[in-house]
């Protein structure tokens, strides 16, 4: 493994281990010395890339707005539904994700480092400006005021989902967007929507095989000059 | 002011007080000491009413569930939307319904605490299931799903529209539910829903209008009481 490559799983590896221990604790009680015991490295390797308990929550922080799997569909307000889905899908797997939700509805954290709702409300309203272009959802929806609406249930959803602990994320993010669509969406868009439970997992799996499989040729490329005989 | 009355507002100053801190500071952070500056009122007469910060955090989540301004309505959907509208108007004005938001969303006092979502959905769950007897809402809406989903919304939008500073909850909730309403109620009763930004407002000082006269007529009995000769 190339050095530059081994240091940036190590600077993962840490930034996990402060997420799940966000999540856990909180930001206030969560301490360096429960996340480096996580991570079974040590203190040197963890100063290397953070120097402090601030320096790792910028970090789960700057992961946190995130449009894997997300792929060009036919229709625009379908693209929208799935950044929101996809996140559905993920956030329970991904403490990154699950710890910078924690720490936005943190008020000593969000004092310190603000949230990134401001972002994800950016990207809605993007998408959803375009899908008004196209004709695609009613000429009385107000993107930005959508996009923020659909950030804040997304993110109540969530919270409450959580705290009912039997509830799965990914069927309740659904039901949402079963509720909210018909009044964005123009009928004939509506029907042709996709807001299936299994939608994310699956645009997910498209999305990580495809990278996979670029993966493997610049792993073959690496292996093939590692064999160039040095003369 | 009888002795007991005297005691009731004594308890509520300390509730107030602790609510202030735990939004400030998050339960964690808290501590009695902080609550008891605020009141300047002595550490006998806390510990009088409550032992520990664990209770005074009971005593603000056990008033969190609140129906004040809640009248009966034509349509039961009425009622319903109207519980989040007061809510919304009141919750940024009362310190011991914003505490108890704060308390739900902090983990380490959920741990200890619960929530109280499971009584705002069972009381939303009532007056949905009410209203689709009475044939407000569509047919197909399950009245447990849509007041889960609304709780987790309501909620998700007071937390976003807090960190984005100069967002009035009222508005944004009147918002939400001219986004969700036209797929839950039937248009006949739908066109005849208010869920104008003023209508909370209004609610409640009718309701504390009429408890103010009732209250005056009280105050009159004990005054007479007290103006009784003893003989």
């Amino acid at each position: 493994m190339a050095m530059q490559e081994r240091a940036v799983r190590t600077r993962r590896i840490f930034l996990e281990a402060a997420a799940q221990v966000f999540i856990e604790y909180g930001y206030e009680a969560a301490s360096i010395s429960t996340i480096l015991e996580r991570t079974k490295l040590t203190r040197g390797a963890l100063y290397f890339h953070f120097t402090s308990k601030e320096g790792l929550a910028r970090g789960v922080l700057d992961e946190a707005v995130t449009t894997e799997g997300l792929t060009p569909q036919a229709f625009k307000v379908q693209e929208w539904v799935d950044v929101g889905m996809l996140l559905a899908y993920r956030l329970p797997r991904e403490p990154l994700l699950g710890a910078s939700l924690a720490l936005s509805v943190d008020p000593a954290a969000r004092a310190l480092f603000g949230t990134r709702w401001p972002d994800w409300i950016e990207l809605g309203r993007g998408l959803l400006a375009e899908a008004k272009e196209r004709g695609e959802i009613h000429q009385h929806i107000e993107p930005m005021v959508a996009a923020r609406l659909v950030v804040g249930a997304w993110t109540g959803v969530r919270l409450v989902s959580g705290a009912l602990e039997e509830l799965d994320l990914v069927g309740e993010i659904s039901e949402l967007y079963g509720l909210l669509l018909p009044n964005l969406v123009v009928p004939g868009v509506l029907a042709r929507l996709d807001t299936s439970m299994y939608r994310a997992e699956r645009l997910l799996r498209a999305a990580r095989e495809a990278r996979g499989a670029r993966d493997d040729e610049e792993e073959f490329l690496v292996g093939d000059d590692r064999r160039m005989p040095v003369r």
